[in-house]
């Protein structure tokens, strides 16, 4: 499987800077300074990542029994471009400073502003640019579907899709932030994001884009999602175990981030609901401190493995694992395509980010 | 032609109304804030303005013989839908408090946080739900095309072209930005703003759309801008006349807002160049002082006058409006069409706002 991915992934990443460089060669007719942010936008796509969205285009096309491979992935990039769209947006949001390994667009043009300019809000303008790359890069992912090579009745019904995902994506979003601030949050609550935000996000719509494309009828589709939803649940279970106990190197950004931001993950709903007085205290005191030391983030991974919400939030990602991976025995696809998808279903959930 | 805009403004009002109750009443499955997010983009829409945009749509479409006049009104929300994503980020941008006579989003939602959380980072909370509201808005404006009853060929190059003016309208807005800080700012640099963020994003692109959706071949199209681009400029110079002299009431925002956010309008250029050295001292004093009185706006409108300012902004935007009254005679179009788009020129620069 992870010859696969890195196969996938070059193809992804060179159609990818194919792509943007035309944008760059277009936007150098317009502006010195659209060409610069179109630059942007290629260093900030081509930073690196797994690209697991795009490739479950590829999977999700090629299960219903997909032929042009070159067509899917130009079609595909829509969903990596998605991602960078909203992580652009997100990191104002969040006010993080790393991503990808290194500094968040809006730290990029702040930086870029102190050097040329005198005596503004280096902040703000770089938020500013922020907002508007991120705009550019929404409108820049349906385009490469618009651009694939497929026939236009296809291509319609995948731009539905794209459009769905992100609203229901933003919709996740605004629960995150709310909940982030509320004191009182549940794992039911907990789980709807997972659903919203990454479930939809990160498995089912790009599948679900991948089998469009390969001409699936709603049926269809419905069936692919009892694989895709727990699939996509058990991703954010490990996206946050990882941002917790990972590696800052192989996640490209510091860990414990949840922590500073405030986060609540099931991670820590679980924690808070068996730790002592003291313990809750002490994890309630640090969520959304941007200073937490070091020291207080190995105590929270101490309370987190004590209380043994770590064992549960790995145990409830097995179990999601299998639930999706045995829908799809029942599912009528091609037997490679279903091979893959049971394959990337433990990639997604072993990869280290 | 004034009852011709508020007949189409009051189908396109019900239309909105309808097309935004219908995702009210879907995302109140997926949550209350979801809900919440759909009624505050309902209320948002429905303030008002003259929705010139999806009336230049409608009448483009007219112009080159379509007949489906239900059918255009739907695609024509996606032109309000994106002023509305755009609007709704640029008021971030410029840190604007009031839009359309009431307070803008980002304003809604700190206002709203202060009622509802303790502690937290007001006015962040109401910047960062905006954001994503922009995100949403933009997504809904490419359904609007999606949903409407066209031949899908025709939809997907009215999507092409939709994005096509989001992408050139936000690096008219970096260009603007730009601007705003840097002080060398000549009158041929202002109109290459205006042709970006006001001619195709105003009168251009919702034209091209209409057109494209009444079949018009790439020929027709070309043909069309000129009298769009010329038209284009004139309504922003109209504009930028109105935000220093109209009536608050009127264009729904305080009066010299744009020399509170600093921008560089053809008016201030054109002052500049030609007031003595105590007036543009004055006026660069000014550009960008958020709490400018009422008293030295009244000087600068004073200056814009005394130097020709004014009447320069006015004579161009005269000649422009003659230009694309004259590029329209030789176009090939039905003559009710061609008819109604001399009218309309005339009416985007005589307006109020």
């Amino acid at each position: 499987m992870k010859e696969l991915v890195s196969l996938y992934k070059d193809k992804i990443d060179n159609r990818l800077r194919i792509f943007l460089d035309k944008r760059i060669s277009h936007s150098s007719n317009i502006s010195e300074s659209a060409k610069e942010i179109m630059r942007s936008i290629k260093e900030f796509n081509l930073r690196g990542g797994k690209r697991i969205r795009p490739i479950l285009v590829v999977l999700g096309y090629k299960a219903v029994g997909g032929k042009n491979e070159k067509a899917v992935i130009d079609a595909a990039l829509a969903v990596e471009l998605m991602e960078s769209f909203l992580l652009v947006h997100d990191d104002i949001i969040d006010q993080d400073e790393m991503r990808r390994g290194y500094l968040t667009i809006h730290k990029v043009y702040e930086n870029k502003a102190k050097r040329i300019y005198k005596n503004i809000d280096y902040k703000r303008y770089g938020e500013n640019i922020s907002i508007i790359i991120g705009d550019i890069l929404s409108a820049l992912g349906s385009e490469a579907i618009l651009n694939a090579n497929f026939p236009i009745k296809r291509k319609i019904k995948a731009i539905e899709k794209f459009n769905k995902v992100i609203i229901n994506t933003c919709f996740g979003q605004v629960l995150d932030i709310n909940y982030e601030i509320r004191d009182n949050i549940k794992e039911k609550d907990i789980k709807r994001i997972q659903q919203l935000k990454t479930a939809v996000y990160t498995i089912e719509g790009p599948l679900h884009i991948g089998a469009i494309l390969g001409g699936a009828n709603n049926k269809k589709l419905r069936a692919l999602s009892s694989y895709a939803l727990p699939l996509g649940q058990a991703f954010q279970i490990q996206d946050d175990i990882l941002g917790l106990f990972g590696e800052q190197k192989k996640i490209g950004k510091p860990i414990g981030s949840d922590i500073k931001e405030g986060k609540k993950t099931l991670l820590i709903i679980k924690a808070l609901e068996k730790a002592d007085k003291k313990e809750s205290l002490f994890i309630k005191k640090c969520l959304g401190n941007k200073k937490i030391t070091e020291n207080d983030i190995e105590k929270i991974r101490e309370i987190v493995k004590s209380t043994g919400s770590l064992k549960y939030s790995e145990d409830l990602a097995k179990k999601l694992i299998e639930k999706a991976k045995s829908s799809l025995i029942n599912l009528n696809l091609r037997k490679k395509g279903k091979k893959q998808l049971l394959n990337i279903a433990d990639y997604i959930v072993n990869r280290e980010k």
